[in-house]
């Protein structure tokens, strides 16, 4: 792990082999953990220059806006990096339900005595 | 994304072809996110079993208790699960500073204008 990128103040991300980064979304608003993506170079930069949050989809191999089809963007608050640049948190206001299953979250089950409850 | 993963009661984790699941710490006590690290299955386990988190090392390749040596221990006060089982939520009690670094958490850079600036 250099130093730099632990202590300077370079925006210098450390891809994957993939070229991603891992995203982490909260709720500016409550803390809530919304959901938990995946950014490229490509994504980081829709996201920093629009405001509202971008993600690339491993699943159908393209660039993502949140909310491009249901209309539940995440516009961004604040952007942190975490000290090895291997992950990006977003604190962003939800238009929306952030979860596609139309819950507010994607976390919207506990793990209770190693079953899933539903949390809210 | 099988609809048992997403609607049922069962905890049954997507890990990826390294066998891991994202792992995601925030404090219980003001939503700030801590850390973003992995679990494989024993990681999982001994978490559940124990109430305090612990991960999967990548660079060291072993089970890491979190706080093992530092005494920075994470303990959970609730933990969830994501829509398609492949991130885990740990909201937690920290004993002390979440990162090596010994700030609070390891995302104390903020993003502004392309550069980093140092957030607390």
């Amino acid at each position: 792990m250099s130093d730099a990128r632990e202590t300077g103040t370079t925006l210098d991300p450390k891809y994957d082999a993939a070229g991603l980064v891992t995203a982490v979304a909260t709720d500016a608003a409550t803390g809530a953990l919304l959901m938990v993506a995946h950014m490229n170079a490509e994504a980081l930069e829709a996201t920093l220059t629009t405001g509202e949050a971008h993600f690339w989809s491993r699943s159908r191999a393209r660039l993502w806006k949140k909310g491009e089809t249901s209309g539940h963007i995440l516009r961004v608050i604040e952007m942190r990096v975490d000290c090895d640049q291997d992950a990006i948190w977003l604190r962003v206001d939800p238009a929306g339900p952030a979860c596609h299953t139309g819950a507010a979250t994607c976390f919207y089950r506990r793990i209770e005595d190693g079953r899933l409850v539903r949390a809210e």
